[in-house]
């Protein structure tokens, strides 16, 4: 099976243990499901790891935009995670989740004044910052408020390094809208900047080299560490800017299918641990502490999404098409990105898997695909069907479109499940209508 | 300009001839602005051709999935439009507004047996039936509910017309998740099914070619007229179906850019008016009520949306980019399709456009563009952004991807302003976590 927590019991699909069609009676559907218990597993994978490989005081911060709402943020706070939060919105879920924000690290390409206010009030930890207009930002805050204490801020660099992962994806090129180019000059400009500001205490510099990165993409944590490291070496060395801290992004690959490889994560660790203190020691500079921001490989293998089935169309000829009660609307990932899901019929987990379908959303929009050819035993109007490793991006990333509500979020912990996240209502969809 | 309700006023973008800038000021951005007059005046240009040149009994009904909201159905209730829904959200949005149900088309590929019973209560006019699942399904409704009344029932055919725009939005194939093929033998196969029903009332075919068809795309719009005809005519004959109404759904292209032609959807009316006639004649059978259900073409040039610039970042030797206080979340459109854009600087109208970069979103997401490679007048931070045509498909696929709450709807009448959906809030956002 593609992950621990997909199994099958009495020809049934179960997730975290737990019967997925008795889930979607309860429920309803569509649904999304976590589980808890994986998810808090992921995050011991990334802290034991880190602890170990890259020294005692590095921890990862859970990327949130993969899955943003108040009890992740609980259980990040219970694993002893950071975060990693990209809007005054995210600020706010994790505020509700009384999470402490001395150990959030705020990104974003564009802060905008109001932004920037809203997380200096609230006691975020770090600003990664992306620019002299967010340094600037931060500096007028300070100032107006006569806040006198400085604020932790990591420069958010570019490499230069293109992990071949999709377009759209890959944020780690010098022609990125996100951070400050270490090859054009630009970077050593940022840091010569900041320093002449006051209230801007810079801590260490981030990059993120992108996602979906795996083994085979050969060893771009490596390469982007060494330019990382050297360029904070030198600007220690010529500005006496202390590099405390490293922050490596995320973007560790993630099985969507049984074609994509298992990345050993722990062993990825070690490898650039060993890589940094080595790096670290030929620049006879000291290891800064490390930070990683992992997101998909938190969530999404913790998560996935049950539908029923409402059509099953075969045209004489050309192709078939399963439609089910969800679609685009609350995964738009195949529709944004051509996304990969392994897509099964839960309630026929032991039949034969010899039909091909498109599986589709209920959208009226003919790209509103969940998944193209599926091959699957043949479903029947009221059969759940599953698509997993849905954690990530999905509930994040749902819309309302064709006025759709959003369904709920059912976590699951040991064997036991409860809502996360309530359906949305109808009124709900017009609740800001006047 | 692209559409007749932009201009320029003292340098500044006039939209609905209202100062955009003042009304970036007065609410805030990002800002979805909707010229209500413009959106009247669409709605009369295909009330009174469809009127002149299919007959008196024919109307436009508002494909609402364009941008659905609750004044918007209002406005259609006043200027007389029937209404096509896709989903139970859109009929309760509509109901909210108080629209007479009975000039309403309920869509969708993909009708749940709860779908079913919600718009059957709530007294939808018209089903658009997809597939033998929903005619089954409306039949079991009826009968469980005692209501002997049939249901007027509108079967969608595919006509197997290939309009040559965008696969995602190309519905008229054969190969669609979309209605019953004419080719194969289904479509027939399944009003003889039909007819055996004793709640279905079968009053005729809706076809739908696509989306953003211009005139150089050929006479697809008569293509599928000739084929749709000849199918219900050989109906009438074979089963005494009389074909009393005969949808063609929407798909008249809109101008995104000047480099877009100018449709004149008059002159198209007028052309497939006289071809159905002609074609009716041959086939000796009377000229159905005819439907046309446009939605794009109703609402895209009433709809501006307003952003801040937040960073201008110009990278040595690579490219420039301009951030922006929104981005994939409010307008997913280059996200999803490569849509294209005109993009202004609202404040610096007189300016020189010699400056060329990406207009790139807030979210963190290397693929959160608005539109690559804009030449305009070189922005600063809190400039404003307009893009134009937004008025379909950008609320309504609008997201909270990163916790962005969604921008309000600013609706302008007359020259004067009014907040037709606020602007959501935190609160809002969190409003359903446990």
């Amino acid at each position: 099976m593609l992950c621990e927590n997909i199994g099958t019991k009495d020809s049934h699909l179960t997730f975290a243990g737990v019967d997925t069609t008795q889930l979607a009676e309860k429920y309803g559907t569509p649904l999304y499901l976590m589980d808890e218990d994986r998810i808090r597993h992921n995050c011991r994978v990334y802290i034991k790891a880190m602890k170990k490989y890259f020294g005692e005081s590095s921890f990862p911060a859970y990327a949130s935009k993969a899955a943003s709402f108040r009890r992740i943020y609980e259980i990040m706070k219970e694993e002893g995670m950071g975060i990693d939060l990209v809007s005054p919105g995210e600020i706010f879920t994790a505020k509700a989740a009384s999470f402490p924000l001395e150990k959030s690290f705020f990104h974003g390409n564009n802060k905008t004044d109001a932004d920037v206010e809203y997380a200096v009030n609230c006691g975020v930890g770090y600003f990664v910052a992306d620019s002299v207009f967010e340094l600037e930002a931060i500096e007028r805050c300070k100032k107006n408020s006569g806040n006198k204490e400085k604020q932790k801020v990591i420069l958010r660099l570019t490499p230069g390094i293109d992990p071949h992962t999709y377009d759209a994806v890959a944020t780690g090129k010098v022609d990125s809208k996100f951070g400050t180019a270490i090859e054009t000059g630009q970077a050593e400009e940022l840091v010569s900047k900041a320093l002449k500001m006051e209230h801007i205490d810079i801590v260490g510099y981030h990059c993120h080299v992108g996602s979906q990165v795996f083994d085979s993409e050969g060893d771009v944590y490596l390469d982007a560490a060494a330019i990382m490291l050297s360029f904070g070496a030198e600007m220690q060395k010529k500005y006496g800017v202390q590099f405390r801290i490293f922050n490596l992004g995320g973007g560790f690959g993630v099985r969507y299918t049984d074609a994509d490889p298992c990345l050993d994560i722990e062993k990825n660790i070690a490898k650039l641990g060993e890589f940094i203190k080595e790096k670290c020691s030929e620049l006879e500079i000291d290891v800064p502490q490390i930070i990683m921001e992992p997101g998909r490989s938190i969530v999404a293998d913790a998560g996935m999404t049950l539908y029923s089935v409402g059509t099953v169309k075969e045209i004489t000829g050309y192709k078939n098409y399963v439609s089910v009660d969800g679609g685009m609307t609350d995964n738009p990932r195949y529709a944004l990105y051509g996304s990969k899901y392994t897509v099964l019929v839960a309630n026929r987990m032991n039949e034969k898997a010899d039909f091909t379908a498109d599986v589709v959303g209920r959208c009226c929009e003919s790209g509103d695909i969940i998944q193209p050819e599926v091959t699957m035993p043949k479903a029947e109007r009221n059969d759940i069907i599953a698509v997993c490793t849905t954690g990530a991006y999905n509930y994040s990333m749902a819309s309302n479109y064709n006025r759709i509500p959003r369904p709920p979020i059912v976590m699951i912990s040991g064997g036991k499940d409860y809502v996360a996240v309530k359906r949305e209502t109808f009124e709900d969809l017009i609740r800001n209508d006047v």
